[in-house]
């Protein structure tokens, strides 16, 4: 969230905002073309530049954006706009694009879910992408990244012998896919949470519906900004992006819309449960005061037949009977017996 | 549902998701010409390959994509793109169109009603249409295209003669139709249900009530996407569609609006059925909270007056009246009938 | 409703869909020109053709829909596409224009108000617009073009000096008007079931309400695409309307953007009826409540005073007072009258 | 409300609709000029006609629109389209304007505060607008134009140098200016009631509430129609409006935007209200069943035990102790006090 | 609020609305160019001109609108229009901007949290922007500015270099960034009531979030239209803003889309909590109902038991049995313990 140190700097001005995840910027340098691959790990800050034209695709991956005096030399070197730099570092933009004459900068918002802790978590990933140079900077140190290092290794797919924008949509793609994973995650704690509902339902439901719904929301107010990125992306009215990229980026956008369609699934699934959760209270309530008015109905007249006989009249003709008590009782069971029975007839018991 | 298993792949792998519904991918191709007809069942990979030009129609009817290297094999030899061949085997595409210079790729999903399990079922239908060849990929082995093959065989309407677009509308206009039919069956569902709640309602029927509802929610988010596909159909930028065609999905447009609008009208039925299912709920509550009530009220005073006589004071002089007890009967029996009276003209018995 | 039998047929087959009206189908001719006009009922099918140009305007009034036979063998007289034949016998469209380079073909809706039975009705018309014919396809026998006639046979207004164009207008703006008669009528019941809601609510009221809230829905699904078809026929992009009727035409739009206003506004009032309704019922339940709480109050602690007295201790001094009795009474009583006093302050009772 | 009498008329026909509110229909007639005003009050019918050109700018007010054929005689002597005059005695329109060649129609609707009835009012005003002349019709005899005659007639402001179209926009001023009144008004019951109901909630207020709610929407429906006149207006295609008069107006367009911005505020209000409202509903039972409830803990156990030792078995040590009465009294106090102790510390009393 | 004193006044005329929250209009003018930077404080009127071209920009802050003459005055002086001069004094405006062909006129609305009176304060910013030149007319004597003086004098950024539509965007970056900051406060307050609330619920809780949702409510009414006012800045059709301006002005349009999405979480969430408040109501009544049943089911029956045992019938063999007593308490409490345990698995107890 942003503090009310940002109010009245200068615009530009790189402030750090969100968690300090990484004790130092980690920057990994991956140069490939479609004989070579090179990996640099922990590479030095003046060591981190752009390659010449025609060498093949650097990409810098930058882990920690939290140091930002390093963030703001690596912003020279790679000769990026002073907003740019202030938007690497405050990490809580929404999703976007920004296209120039050579090149994009794109912030989107990649989710996992944490098995552990048993929750979402985000982070902010920026990409820098131009002619010949993709750049990433995470907030965190994950591997988020292995998946595409591993097939860029073994050189399998076209991403070795793609440009640079096949590279900065085959992250996007990554990213989208994890969309998908972490949904499905939910929806198995939206389904089990349902059956949960079916059996039985307790004050502690509603709790964990709404936390399910603000990670739906959650995900959703970074999903849809993306859907518009991804859009722009694919009008491409800078002629950013390749032929046979654009097809890929066609693609990718029908797996946003899908994902936004499985969000707007799950929305509505909670917004079910908690209309079937509060008629469950409700109906746990006409249980209750059904078996109140049961008893009372069936107790409360037959108290007062009693109290009418332990009454001091010295003349109740009653009493003097012989079989007076028994009378009673069978008397008292039996108006008993027909009010439950009348009361199992229409329902209440 | 996809899975983290597709986390990570290079685009344009195809990893069938869904469920397995076939043991075997059947091929079945009908060569049609104005003059001639030619069904052949269990045709093997390497006869599928497309017709020369100028020699009819041909339709290969895909059934089962379980099996993705047939699936690849069958793309390659029709030259399919690599991102088609993964949504044939990817299942959980919501519909969409995609055309290219020569012919176009439809999604669409068309959906059944179960009689015996009481269910809704879909499954993907994946239609690739080019200059005189339909593909079919389905999911299962069903029948779904016996009536247009029967209309072809006896040569009804213009199937016969008309071009490879009018069997791919044919093949939208049934799946269409079929939309209504199971709205149908959704429909008098919604009304028995609605019946059965004026009656009486119980827990069970909230439930009953949401499933439908996600029943109608799940049609919908299919209906409004093939919505923009005949739309786009419609417009036929690439000139694909001959304008006899046109006329008809015109009418296949009007056709989808108004599945469109029986599915709003069915929700909303719906929506109205919860609110009377809430009410009745708090009218069932107000009845025994009345009972509750009526019963108090009578018998609570009555119970101290007798309580009251059954005191030991010594000197009560009521209770030295010679027709004391009677005189208690008869007050109690009084007020008694007071207040029930009182209660009936209030309207809570 | 459609249902299964219309699956997998032949698009443009014509199948009658709705409850068959009338026995048999009935023509009607009306011919007029500035200086003549005449009208001939039960034509028969063979008379019934176009009339020659020149020679005025030609109203062929059908009257009953469900003889497929018969619709097709009138279609085929005046040159129809398939597909008209096929909406006009298929009685479930919703409000819709196609326009033809020579005219065009409208499906509309009126609506009546059945006094006897106190409901809505309504039926399809189709209506075929080219120069110097218009053609009417009713479902039943109703004399809803009983006013037109009226003027058409005493001259009044522009009509019999008008061209087809005109008459279309008039036909329409007759069905605009029944909406308006219709809505009030509606409106009227809406107003009458709120002043009842004021004074009293039962349950039955709530199924009056959305029964009223479906009746208002039909008309909202009708009219809003009833709207979309008289802002086409503005716009008239094939120049089928004589720059006269326009200006009737936008006078005419208006009046159906204010017919959805009524039926937003009554659909508002209802919606808010449903809030107070709900309202009331649980203000009753408050009521019972509070009669509960108030007799459960006064009455069990003084029972449990009297039930103390009852005891058979040896010892209890009370009992030996002199004046026990009637201060004990004295006692009971002040504290009824106490507790009945500050109920009545916290306005309980 | 249009009735039934208007069904079946031909277009055109003027048929008042709406209350009667004058007798007679009165003409007013202001010409003005940089020098001169002139005013004449009940002016004839046949006196009542355009002015020469150049001559200055002619206001003329008809008060009372009932009398249709004194408005067709009016709308003839000023050649205005029959549809017009229908439009001016049919006083149920919605906002809207039509523009001519040589000018525009407007029918706007100013409201007004009864403060005796406590009610809102409203009227129909129609205006016509062409080169030199401004006609207002309303339907009843009120002063609404006081405040503008009177700057005419001291020549404040630039209405005596402008021309007609400033006129006219200083009519809508008006009506905008008066919305912004109502609207305070409302505003001030609207928090008159949201005061009452944090201090206590009774049944009454829920139907002021939606009183207040549907004065609000009524006002809604007619300020959203006439923000798009505004901006017709604003767009001015035909070329009526001066540039001068093009600044005021687009200002006004501000001022209509910000009537519409209070009225949605004041709508969030009202429903906030009825949530609160329903809420305190509920608030006010939990109390009262609180109440019952913890009389009944309390004194239904102690009952119990009183009637113990009222019962009748020969043997009860506890009758026989010396210090027996005594001992039961304080332990029942005991039992009453840690119970009260108790419901005291979890907060229901 | 608008007030009745405004109606019928001629259009222009300026009415000072809102409350007067300073004594005396001050004037405080700052002249700087790259190499000099002038500060004067409560300059005179007549001292207040616009600055010859080409040396630097004159920023004119003028604190409190109260004074209409004052205002009158000055925007005479720098030529003004009337319309813009009456909104510059009327305070209750909503952001907007005017372009003219030599500079534009904007009103926006900063929002302050004041942490002393715990509430949401905000006034009306005029800014009047021409080359050269940037006026901005304040209600209070607030030191909002403070931040971008003190950069100014310290020459940080690029504000001294900029021309004065950065000036222009510099005030409106402080104003958004304002925003973010009321936005933590509000969103601190929210957190803090839904750890409130998961904890308990009371009464007062529905209040203090309307409370908030209103806050949130009047601050979204004033972020759309700014989103609006930022986005017509950066399309800047007139040419105002220069080409370096355009990028910073990008960026803000991205922070006040983020403004926005906060807003919208803010709304939600708190729209969730008045669920879980109206659900906890629900959860707490039960419970309280839960008490009542399992008290009067356990009790009433045992008091019945006790109550037969004292009537006054001369044979009730129980009576003589010689552990007659012993066995009824023994009865008694192994009813009431089975009670307890049956109500305890239940989960009532």
């Amino acid at each position: 969230m942003d503090d009310g140190s940002k109010v009245g700097l200068p615009p530009g001005t790189p402030i750090h905002t969100g968690d300090k995840q990484l004790s130092k910027v980690k920057i990994r340098i991956i140069d490939y073309s479609p004989s070579e691959l090179e990996v640099r790990e922990d590479v030095n800050l003046k060591d981190c530049v752009p390659l010449a034209e025609g060498e093949g695709i650097r990409w810098v991956q930058v882990k920690g954006v939290h140091d930002v005096e390093t963030i703001q030399f690596i912003g020279k070197t790679f000769d990026l706009h002073a907003l740019v730099i202030e938007d690497l570092v405050r990490t809580q933009q929404r999703p976007k694009v920004e296209t120039t004459q050579s090149g994009a900068f794109l912030v989107v918002r990649p989710f996992s879910f944490d098995n552990e802790e048993e929750r979402l978590k985000s982070e902010q990933l920026s990409i820098v992408f131009e002619k010949g140079l993709v750049m990433t900077f995470q907030e965190s140190d994950s591997d988020m990244f292995d998946p595409i290092e591993k097939r860029a290794k073994q050189a399998i797919g076209h991403l070795r012998t793609g440009t640079a924008d096949y590279l900065m949509y085959t992250i996007l793609d990554l990213i989208v896919d994890r969309y998908f994973f972490v949904l499905e995650k939910l929806g198995d704690k939206i389904e089990a949470l349902e059956d949960k509902l079916v059996r039985e339902s307790s004050g502690d439901m509603l709790h964990e519906i709404y936390r399910l719904k603000r990670n739906i929301m959650a995900m959703r107010r970074h999903v849809w900004p993306l859907r518009e990125v991804v859009f722009q992306l694919n009008r491409d009215e800078a002629h950013l992006i390749h032929a046979t990229t654009q097809v890929y980026l066609r693609d990718l956008y029908d797996h946003v819309i899908r994902v936004t369609d499985l969000l707007e699934t799950n929305r509505e699934s909670l917004t079910a449960m908690v209309d079937i959760y509060l008629s469950s209270m409700s109906n746990k309530m006409n249980e209750v005061m059904q078996v109140l008015a049961v008893v009372s109905t069936i107790f409360i007249p037959l108290t007062l037949m009693a109290s009418i006989y332990g009454m001091n009249f010295p003349n109740m003709p009653e009493l003097t009977l012989s079989y007076g008590y028994p009378l009673f009782l069978f008397g008292m069971i039996t108006i008993g017996v027909i009010l439950g029975l009348y009361f199992r007839r229409i329902g209440w018991i």
